[in-house]
Parts: C-alpha cells; sequence; structure tokens
C-alpha cells in the first residue's frame, strides 16, 4: 500500500537481488525505517524481534530467510538447520511452520548448485501468492462496503480492531483490505480504529497505515466501540482472524468478542477477513479447543512512546506491584459472526457456509 | 480505608481544626502525598485539577472550601461568590452543584458571625452522611459476595471497571464498599481490575486502593473481561453509576456497556452500585436521554506514567497526526443490569424495582 504517496510492500528484494529489505515495525509509528536482512541470522532476528510481526509476512520472511540461508549452505543438511533457526523464533506462529515446511520440501528437490536460484523463486512466489489472497479479500469485502454506501447513501463508517493490515501480510492486509479497495475505488469510508489494548497495534500501527494511505479514520479506545454502535456509528465491522474452526468461531487479539457481542446487540454486520489457511478444519468448538496465549504482564503495566524530547521512553502506567494478567486473544462463537470474507468469497460463519467455498479443504481432518 | 494498615479518608479535617487535608490524587498510584488546603482558592484549585476527583469526594471538597470561605467573608454577598468560584471549577459534576446549594441554603440561616463554625459543622456532616451512604451500599452488596462464596465454596472473582472505590468518595466507595466489607469480614475475594482506558483509573486508583488494603486483585487489559467471563473466571461484576435513570439504565464510564453484554452472554450477574443521590427520577431512557461528555483527544493518543529513571514523563502512543475521539461514559440499559445495590438495599433494575427502595423519590419529576 502506499506512504505518502509511494507504493510499499513489507518486504521486498533489494536492488542488488540478493539481500531482502523490510520495514522495521519496531520503529512506527514514530520512525519508518527499512532494515537490510542479508543472512539467515539478520531473518531469524528480524522475526524473533519482532521488525516483522503478523502470521502472513512471518511466514515471508522465513522463506527469504532460507533463501539467504542457501547462499551459506545449499545442502539437505544446510535446509534443516535454517529450517531449525527459523522455526524457533516464534514457536506459536502457524504460518512460519506452514512455510518453512513447504519451502523445504521444494528446495530438497532441485541439485544443490540450484537451490539458491529455486529459494529465491518459491520466497517470491509465497508473496505474491500472499498478496493475491489478500487482494481477492479485499475486493469481497469491498462489496460489502460499497452495498452499505450505495444503500445509505453516505459515508460508511467501519470499525475494526487491532492490525489486520498491509503491515501483518505482505501488502494490502486482510481486515483492511476491504476498506483499502473500496476508498481505492472513491466509496467514501470512514474506519474507527480500535486502539488494542495492550499492545496497541490498532491506535500505532492500523492509525499509521491509514492515515499514510490517506484513508480517513478517527482513533478509539477499546472502550468506547459499544457506545458508538448504541449511537448509529458504525455501519459495520471486519476483523481478522488468527484461527478459525470449521464452524466459523474466530478467534482474535483480545477484545474482538466484546465488539462482537455490541454488533449483535445493535444489529450492526460484523465480519471476520481471513485467507482460508488460518481455517483449522479439526476444531468445532473455539472457546473450548483453541489454547489462548498468555503474554507478559509487562505489556499491560508498562508502555511505550514519544515523549516531548522526542525520545522513545516506556513508562509504568499501573499502581507499582500489581499483578496483570495477558490473554492475547480471544474467541468469538460463530453465532455473532454475520460473515467470513475469504479470498474466494463471504460466506456464513458456518460449517456448511465455509465447506461450500472450500469443498477441496473442508474434508480435512 | 487502609493504607499499609493506617487509615485514611480521602478529605479530613487538619489538627489545627482550620486546613482541610486530601490525598493528592494526580500523584497517584506513584506518589503518596497529603494537600493541605487553607483558602476557597486551594479548594478550588484542588477540584479544577483534580486533586480530588469522583463525585461524592468533588461534593465534600466544596462543602469545605466554603467553610474556609467563610472565614475570609461570611456574609451573605461572601457565600454567593464562593458558591460561583466553586461551581465553575467543574461545571458537569452532579453533586458539586447539589452539595453547593445544599450548604450555600443552610449556611444563610445563622447570623454572619456564627456560619463558620455552622459551615464547618455542616461540611463535617455531609462527609459523615457520604462514609454511612457507601458503608450501606458496602453492607448490601457485601451478602451478595458471601451468598457466592457459601454457594461456591471458594474464592469470590468480582469484575470491576474504572475507579468506584474510595478515592472517588469520602470512604467505602460504591463499587468497591461490597467488597471492603466482604474482604474485612474475611469473605475470601479476588478482584479483576479493568484498566479502564483512556484515564486508566483502574489500573492506577483501583489497583492502587486494593493494593494497600490487601485485597487480592489483578489487572486487566479491558479487552480481556470477556474471554474471563467465557472461561468461568467471574462470578459478578459490580460497577459505579454516575448517573442512573428511573428505569435502572445506568451511565458510567466508558466500556461498562461492552462488559455488561458479555456477563448477558455468559450468565454472570451485573451489578451497579449507587448512591440514591445519582438516581435522575427525571429519566426514562439512558441512551437516548443522557448526555455523554466528549473529552480530549489526548487522553487516548498520550499516557503518563513512571519512567525507569522515576521521572514522571507523557509519552505519545498512537500514530502522530491521527485523531481520537474520547466519549467519557456509557449507557447500560437496565435489561442487562440484574440489579442496583444502594444504601437502602439491592432492587432490581427497573422503576417498580428503584421505587419500590426509594417510594419518598420516586415521585420526583
Amino acid at each position: 500500500m502506499n506512504i505518502d504517496g509511494r507504493h510499499y510492500r513489507t518486504i521486498w528484494l533489494a536492488e542488488d537481488g540478493v539481500a531482502v529489505e523490510v520495514i522495521d515495525q519496531t520503529r512506527l509509528p514514530h520512525e519508518f525505517e527499512v532494515k537490510r536482512l542479508t543472512s539467515l541470522a539478520d531473518a531469524a532476528d528480524a522475526i524473533r524481534t519482532m521488525v516483522v510481526r503478523g502470521a502472513p509476512l512471518i511466514g515471508v520472511t522465513a522463506a527469504y530467510g532460507l533463501a539467504l540461508a542457501m547462499r551459506e549452505d545449499a545442502s539437505d543438511e544446510g535446509i534443516a538447520q535454517a529450517v531449525e533457526t527459523l522455526a524457533a523464533t516464534r514457536p506459536t506462529a502457524v504460518n512460519l511452520r506452514w512455510a518453512l515446511d513447504r519451502m523445504a520440501a521444494d528446495l530438497r528437490r532441485p541439485a544443490v548448485n540450484d537451490r539458491v536460484a529455486a529459494a529465491y523463486r518459491l520466497a517470491a512466489e509465497m508473496a505474491d501468492e500472499d498478496v493475491a489472497t489478500c487482494r481477492a479479500i479485499g475486493e469481497h469485502g469491498a462489496a460489502l462496503i460499497r452495498e452499505t454506501h450505495e444503500r445509505t447513501g453516505r459515508t460508511v463508517n467501519v470499525l475494526t480492531h487491532c492490525n489486520a493490515g498491509w503491515l501483518a501480510t505482505v501488502d494490502w492486509g486482510t481486515a483492511l483490505a476491504p476498506i483499502y479497495v473500496a476508498h481505492d475505488a472513491g466509496v467514501p469510508v470512514h474506519v474507527w480504529v480500535d486502539e488494542t489494548r495492550p499492545r496497541n497495534q490498532g491506535a500505532a500501527l492500523t492509525a499509521f497505515e491509514l492515515g499514510h494511505h490517506g484513508v480517513w479514520h478517527t482513533i478509539l479506545a477499546d472502550n468506547a466501540g459499544g457506545h458508538m454502535m448504541q449511537h448509529g456509528q458504525v455501519d459495520l465491522c471486519i476483523v481478522g482472524s488468527d484461527r478459525t474452526t470449521a464452524s466459523g468461531d474466530v478467534a482474535n487479539k483480545i477484545g474482538t468478542y466484546l465488539k462482537a457481542l455490541a454488533a449483535h446487540d445493535n444489529r450492526v454486520p460484523f465480519y471476520a477477513a481471513l485467507p482460508s489457511s488460518t481455517i483449522d478444519w479439526r476444531l468445532e468448538d473455539g472457546v473450548a479447543e483453541i489454547p489462548i496465549e498468555e503474554r507478559s504482564a509487562r505489556e499491560v503495566t508498562h508502555m511505550t512512546g514519544r515523549a516531548d524530547s522526542g525520545e522513545i521512553v516506556t513508562v509504568e502506567i499501573a499502581s507499582p506491584g500489581s499483578p496483570a494478567a495477558n490473554p492475547a486473544f480471544d474467541v468469538t462463537p460463530a453465532r455473532l459472526v454475520t460473515g467470513i470474507i475469504t479470498e474466494r468469497g463471504v460466506a456464513p460463519a458456518s460449517r456448511e457456509g465455509l465447506a461450500s467455498l472450500f469443498p477441496d479443504q473442508a474434508g480435512r481432518r
């Protein structure tokens, strides 16, 4: 997407055709900096320290990390070691493992001397595939925004939670892709951006993305969305998903469930936008079956930002000594989800709905 | 309540019998400092700069401010001017106006020479009355916690939002009073403390109160409460109210409505604890009729805390240039409220329920 008129992906091959460049997301929103990755170690560090984040982007970064590794050692052992190094960076990221397994299988086929070129080609294909998937999600979701505009005749107010934007993918994003497609097509759209405590991905990343692409938006404390819906200020909600059950339950950033409840109570349509790779066809009951990552209490009790001096400072905001709990995700039951926006279209949030779009995948258990 | 074993109110007469002392709430949770008010100007400043906050405490501080003013000028004109000065400090605080009108009417009766003594007596009465009201709310609410403990045989998990504790009143608080009474009586209780963005009254003040009184508690991002309820981690919710309709709708800190929805969805009892002075008997439909204060965007985009250096620093946390909206309250419809805990007992959240406890007030329109 665009930053002040110039198009960017989150990851791309450098001009020398060897190094890989990424946007350093640890510096956002206060600094925009491109980081150059020239080795396996660089790529592993970038994932580990969250220079790159978001499941799809992590997967593609790992793929390029393997390409960089092949330049040092393209033997079968070299592949195995590089996979091990990269897999250890974020042990819970599903797409990371998926991307590594896929790359490793394909890389073992060509002769050792051809593996560097093959790895770069495969990584580029994976990046392009992610862009195409997100773009398709955007097209299908934008139709919902356009219909709303045509029905009401005014700017469409979309509420989103966390960052499921282009910064979490290679380009376009998932939940934000429909907004970008609609905006670029001239449909008037305004986005309510949930701050998304405790890591503030909404206020820091989603607001950054939308602002730099020129999309009208307003940040809200996570607490405010229900009030906005009570007063007719939200036309539809679109969120992402980190893991989706075959029955349409959606595990997404903590607090998503509360917005889904408010949407349901106020008859506001609530959509989850996701690539089919996040659907776990083995799962039926999300609340019971999806394990929820518990993260550090410090994410709740401390916060980082920019002081008036320009310095980036971390401050303690809670009463010292008070403990905090920090579940990172929650599960929104399918009964609260109006529809699921995928790369193949919009489906009802149900086993039948999802299976109708993905008959080739729905049998997998 | 207690701070590390020593009992405090939020406001008291100094040993000299003239000055008034308050806990400086702008310094909490990082510093505990007592501030001395010796003049009308001091009292007005304390309210304006939020050294004292919470509707009941603001009212009592204004009453003592009038007493301090009487020492300078106890004429009818002096009363009128002091009332004007104090009323201008927080124009939207309902209890401030109520306390001033009540004091002014009573102060005009005695001879000018007797007004200083009368003012101190009236302010002390108002403070004691607030304590008695909150204590009664605590007794009635504690019975609910005790019943839950007796039914389950284990620690009772109470979720609360914002700060409706003793720091918002003279002592005991409203939503926290039942917790203190239950805790002091030996009922095992654990409190989930909503951080309460954007002003963080939960993480900063409620956690401070509970921690220093020795009540077991854990801070949660506001986003996390629904997930906790889905997983059986919350036995009941107790929140305060800034304004309550005759029909039982509750206007409280932004985000309260989302927790009430989650409680309803998970069959967790949801109570509002409030003095009857917050019931506005003229109002029927809270969402339609209660005006919601819109506060500064800076409360959302910036945050203040303590840096590692010990310095108190304000940092920008949102993407620079992105606007924010900041509605300070929302309305929870009576249908989501299990009961209303008042100084006269617990009533259903309905016109009939409230009128049954307050037949003397319910006719007022």
